[in-house]
């Protein structure tokens, strides 16, 4: 329990999304799969607070996110949300599309890699799930669409246009935007787009293995390595490097620096603590 | 004809561009083919008034800019420009380096998605034109120069320093930007500055496919998309995600959004009206 | 001799990196082949004042950063950095890290090209040193890797969050600073990591050719590009214009210019002045 916790409960049982827990590692599962996982408006709500807990918990050290049954996540439900929306007034619309927002930065933001596990479709709002997440570990399934324009929205959604130039490139990424095609795994890793491709039917298994060595790493070293790159895409050059600079100060008083010399100065591994 | 309309009045022809419009589609050709399309300050006042009055209109749904002949485009024509260059005073000089740069700020900022059609040499400007445009469509003879340095100039000309690292990388960028060095077609694909390389000789015929494409395509949205991804490179992501939150917000009170929801409810495709 | 020197003294001798010039290039060697050259303090603190110096005195048109023996660098010394930096105090930890921002600022901001010539290990600080070069020529056993979280630090150190995903991508970027992995010479060409990738054993002397050619270059126009091609990624699209359109105003009035003009007339090649 973070000290730093005041009145406000947390959550008993997640509804809308499957959420567990083990050694250190959150799996968090879209799971309506006779809906292709089709996003609805509680599973945004569920993953926008899912991610703001764990994030002042700090006992999460790596989360995994993907899909059950024949693939990631289909996007936004077309009834559940195109219909409703279109009977929504200015000011709910506005929060709805903010909330789906707030996920995104929610991923970026939080204190732990978020490792996203895609096989099959991640179409519309699940692509842009799996674009936000530091890794994308991908079965050879795996194909991405952000389809916003073929659904008459922008390509701009959920910080889309801003994160998937900072990936793929503009080029790419104008033509993935625009047009809303599929972007099949060898694609997807010839413009960078992918952290891995799994062999076929072990993306979920790649992606737990991968979150137990981030889980059993130097935590404060990998946290502080997320929240500059996140940061510093939005910084000069100079304030960057003094950002870096104060950051390794900082961890150079971290137990794990110390924690590393010893070891090395023994000869085994170094056994981190994440402070 | 725009509401938006006050005394000004629109070309009636343009001389040192040729320029067609049908469907939607506007097609600029560079057509001075015996000097392999270079460009003249005409040429380049010609595309900048011709960008701006398009993007007022509001007619023209996608644009198509090709070269006649042997090539693309071989930049300013050293006569005519780098000849005339070196007689002028500073105000001139400042003059006309504004005006290049205001081309490509049109080529960013229209409302419509602009498609370079390249075969041959694009160079100097010419490689910034494509560069600035939203689909890069090659014909494997294609190879983009940035040749700016072979002449004694800065190899950031016309934003090509901005643009180039955010679509081929930091690395790639310098040693083009630098070096000057002709980018053939499969290198600039495996790189990244390529949308699509055609078969030979179907660059144009490509081009104008996408182009239809996205002219009967849900304009708004497609506009919206394109806006987005030149706003949001220049933005935080607590910035981006708020200003895609408001985008979606308006466009899911757009005609197109609700008839993306009756066609997929009535199984047929959607009609859109980009309103 | 610049004519905005001051009181200031130029160093005689630097006693912790090799330094040689001829013909305009300064070629900087690693030289502590029995540690792979790993940076002490005094190393860091004569590249960040080598690098001012020359910067001042604009005698030196490229420069070469390579390693003696089996390696380019294996960062920072774990006995004469990491041990010693557990005993500092946090004010000067601080400077040493400030220290070591401000050699990757001025290899960024230094008014020639610089080249890292890497063969075997760049590891660490070595890493980002190459990281931070216009040009990275590498030999097929170069291998990098930013091993900072190995140690318990950020990954984010001496700029590489701000540089690396502004090279590769924020994917790429984000596996390599929060993993540590080597990145080996195929694997770093294909991300866009490379400059050149270079036959075995030719690393250094295909940076040589390389530094021959840009110091034998429009030095005036190549500095030019370098700064615009640093600042603009620190600015947004319209200011980048603007910065370009004065800096070519500004060249279309230099010496090297007018050569160019006179050479293209009289059939020969230019003779490039810097000026």
């Amino acid at each position: 329990m973070s000290p730093f916790t005041g009145s406000a409960r947390t959550t008993d049982a997640w509804q809308h999304i499957r959420v567990s827990r083990r050694d250190g590692i959150a799996t968090v599962t879209l799971a309506r799969p006779d809906r292709l996982n089709a996003l609805t408006f509680e599973a945004y709500a569920d993953l926008r607070d899912l991610l703001a807990e764990l994030s002042r918990e700090r006992s999460v050290r790596a989360l995994v996110l993907g899909g059950e049954g024949r693939g990631f996540c289909s996007g936004g439900d077309v009834e559940e949300i195109i219909g409703a929306t279109l009977a929504m007034d200015t000011g709910r619309l506005l929060d709805f599309n903010r909330m789906t927002g707030q996920v995104v930065r929610a991923i970026r933001e939080c204190p732990f890699p978020v490792i996203a596990a895609v096989h099959g479709v991640a179409a519309g709002a699940g692509a842009v799930l799996a674009l936000a997440a530091d890794f994308r570990i991908a079965d050879p399934s795996a194909r991405f669409a952000f389809l916003f324009t073929k659904v008459g929205l922008s390509g701009g959604d959920m910080g889309a246009a801003y994160l998937l130039p900072r990936v793929v490139g503009l080029g790419h990424a104008t033509r993935l935007l625009m047009l809303g095609e599929p972007v099949r795994a060898p694609e997807a890793e010839r413009i960078g787009l992918l952290s891995e491709l799994a062999e076929e039917g072990r993306a979920d298994t790649a992606a737990h293995v991968l979150a137990q060595r981030l889980a059993t790493g130097p935590a404060l070293a990998l946290a502080q390595t997320k929240a500059l790159l996140t940061a510093e895409l939005d910084m000069p050059l100079g304030a960057a490097v003094e950002m870096d600079a104060a950051t390794q100060a900082l961890l150079m008083n971290s137990a794990d620096y110390a924690e590393f010399h010893a070891a090395f100065t023994e000869k085994r591994s170094p056994k981190w603590q994440g402070k």
